[in-house]
């Protein structure tokens, strides 16, 4: 077989279909975030970032870089082992107790990302439960179902938030067969968020666990950054609290929390958790910092919730037409891969506005989408500068508007 | 279903056995490295590492701290987000050019561990290249193992370092029938070094993708770090390259150095790349001047494989029963799992030295050992003190010697 010919197929077929990734190359400016310096590609050097998971700017907040430039110096750069073999270090431990104290669980595992976590956890207690069936939210994030697919545990995957699917095919299950349900929060792409109490009222009633994704949501919902399920008062019913350290908390890492036996079994039995070197001490440090001043401070949160009510009501002002939801991101809808593609290379050269397009497989074909996210440290001339620039796209493609309500 | 009851039964049995594992929490002091502070556990709070696996010390070198330091200032924390979706910085861009030239290969793709580098390349390769076998060595890390059975493609194993097995296999497969050969360079438990240049060969022969995990080989082998392919000159003639910058980089992260079309692919179609938030574009640049440092400088592997060579020596001449192997890996066999923590535990408490102790399922049950990886940064007393430490408790516990050579 001629392998590169393959390869180089595969990816024509991207290029035909017009979503072949083009990644913009950044130059992040602690600091002056939102804005960033651009490598390569014509338009202006420095851009408004408008589709960031560092949804807080927590990752230039002066104590996250603190804690990280201070452990730096004390401990060094890397963890130099897994968590096993020489990798465990007091900031590991330390950041653990915090995600614990956190959600108010018993105990937290660390992994090295989000995906990692979902990943590891979902196909550790997939493959170790013997007979565990796992019902799976239609909407669920990539690493979880390949978490899921990887445990070869049964799986049924249920009508997306819909609880009363989800209690047809648990009443459906033998009473006696270990069950897992697993969810998110707050869905990435669409922005809207899961019927929280009523997906536990039913695992309650038929006994099953439950295992919330809050990516999308820690640091930015509940009094002290908890999540949704935080903001609802709903964490003690959840068995496992899945999270990233990655997005809102700005530096990198994922977790579990949950009671001690199950955290120590996943810590015990997980590939993916047991054969990897630990995260850099100084990030645990800073990812420690950060949601510590997350825990204390609402005022991020508040910021980015006024920013988002702005973006989202000046946008549909104009009719662009934006999907609606009760979560920080907005999701402004093109439906190709080409125009949107288009958009979002007008955006960047012509204005200076990166909001890199998002197309099949991230979303459904036909759903292709520019996935805003502002942040309190967008500015109001950021807002204006955003709103007219798509104005002016949309009315350049006479592409169709929105109904505006009067 | 009691969830909780079972958690507790499992880890009451690797209680039982013996295999239940206690991480060691330490605090890592950069510029004093082996040194380290232990927390929690009686013993001296000041202990001698003797088993990290950042193996020339690069986690504490001046160029890699100033490289983060440097970098954090200018770019903040995190990356924000996905390669795709806002977190491509200038940082990965330059760390993946560097790469590729430590290689010698046309491209370089990072991901956020090695274990995740393996896993989502040998998973993609694995789904995506129609009807691919995948031939793989017996000794492989559970990166790999779980890579190649999340991708579901037909897996053949062939014996240990037995390339004439694998050319027996290759040979009984279609001719036209795609086929991948997955192996190590160094294997990190036992330190024994493939036969590349036999495996190329019948690789070659078969028209087979050769794929190589040089994890505890990269910054440690070849006149610039690139590992044993690059002493031995094979580097070109190996289709994907894969490494970890967590170990004797001293950093996080992992990678693969391939052509551009295969980099292309896996960046294109892997869910374990393309779904999780890029690495802190601080570690990138850290990771990247340890990279130029030991491309420049051989001091630090030399003073590496001086002090390898020492401690070897030193332990066979006191009789403690030294597996042999060409790196720079001495594995100091136990073959107890209760017996193996003891003497760690021993060496941690009355020595102040930490060697993890080395337990199912990282060996095979009755090859539980003792892992130490000798480093440039061990200075002469600290070897004096290890070897008549374990010489000690040798005494001590009747354990069994081998036979001094004369
Ligand atoms: C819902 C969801 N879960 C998990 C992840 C993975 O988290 P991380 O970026 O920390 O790997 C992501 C995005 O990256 C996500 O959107
Ligand atoms: C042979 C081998 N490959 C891959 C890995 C994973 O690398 P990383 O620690 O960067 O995840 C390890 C150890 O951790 C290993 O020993």
């Amino acid at each position: 077989m001629d392998y590169e010919a393959f390869f180089t197929g595969a990816l024509d077929e991207l290029k035909g279909e017009g979503r072949y990734r083009i990644f913009a190359e950044l130059e992040r400016r602690a600091g002056a975030y939102p804005r960033a310096r651009r490598h390569g590609g014509t338009g202006p050097d420095e851009v408004t970032v408008w589709c960031s998971n560092d949804y807080l700017g927590m990752g230039q907040h002066p104590k996250v870089l603190g804690a990280i430039h201070d452990t730096l110096d004390r401990c060094g750069a890397g963890a130099g082992g897994t968590r096993n073999i020489a990798g465990t270090t007091h900031q590991h431990v330390c950041l653990e107790r915090e995600l614990a104290d956190l959600h108010g669980k018993e105990s937290a595992l660390l992994f090295t990302s989000g995906y990692v976590s979902n990943w590891a956890a979902l196909g550790t207690l997939g493959a170790r439960i013997p007979n565990l069936v796992i019902l799976s939210d239609a909407g669920n994030h990539a690493s979880m179902i390949e978490g899921i697919r990887h445990s070869r545990a049964e799986r049924q995957v249920f009508a997306h938030n819909d609880w009363r699917d989800l209690d047809r095919r648990l009443a459906a299950l033998p009473k006696d067969q270990p069950k897992l349900v697993a969810f998110e929060s707050v869905y990435s792409m669409d922005g809207d968020i899961a019927p929280i109490a009523e997906i536990l009222d039913v695992c309650e009633a038929h006994g099953a666990m439950s295992y919330i994704d809050e990516v999308h949501a820690v640091g930015l919902y509940g009094p002290r950054g908890g999540g949704i399920a935080e903001r609802e008062g709903l964490m003690d019913r959840i068995t496992v609290i899945e999270g990233t350290l990655g997005k809102a908390f700005g530096v990198l890492g994922g977790y579990i929390a949950a009671s001690s036996a199950l955290c120590d079994f996943v810590r015990s039995f997980s590939s993916g958790f047991i054969f990897t070197t630990a995260l850099p001490p100084a990030l645990a440090a800073g990812a420690a910092a950060s949601i510590r001043h997350l825990k204390d401070s609402s005022e991020e949160r508040q910021g980015q919730q006024d920013r988002v009510a702005t973006v989202r009501a000046r946008l549909k002002a104009v009719g662009i037409p934006v999907m609606d939801n009760d979560s920080h991101i907005i999701p402004v809808m093109v439906g190709n891969p080409v125009h949107c593609k288009q958009i979002s290379d007008w955006l960047l050269e012509e204005y200076g506005i990166y909001v890199q397009p998002i197309n099949y497989p991230t979303v459904p074909r036909g759903t292709e989408r520019l996935r805003i996210t502002p942040s309190p440290v967008h500015t109001a001339e950021d807002v204006d500068k955003l709103v007219d620039a798509l104005s002016e796209i949309w009315s350049r493609c006479a592409l169709s508007r929105v109904a505006v309500a009067a």
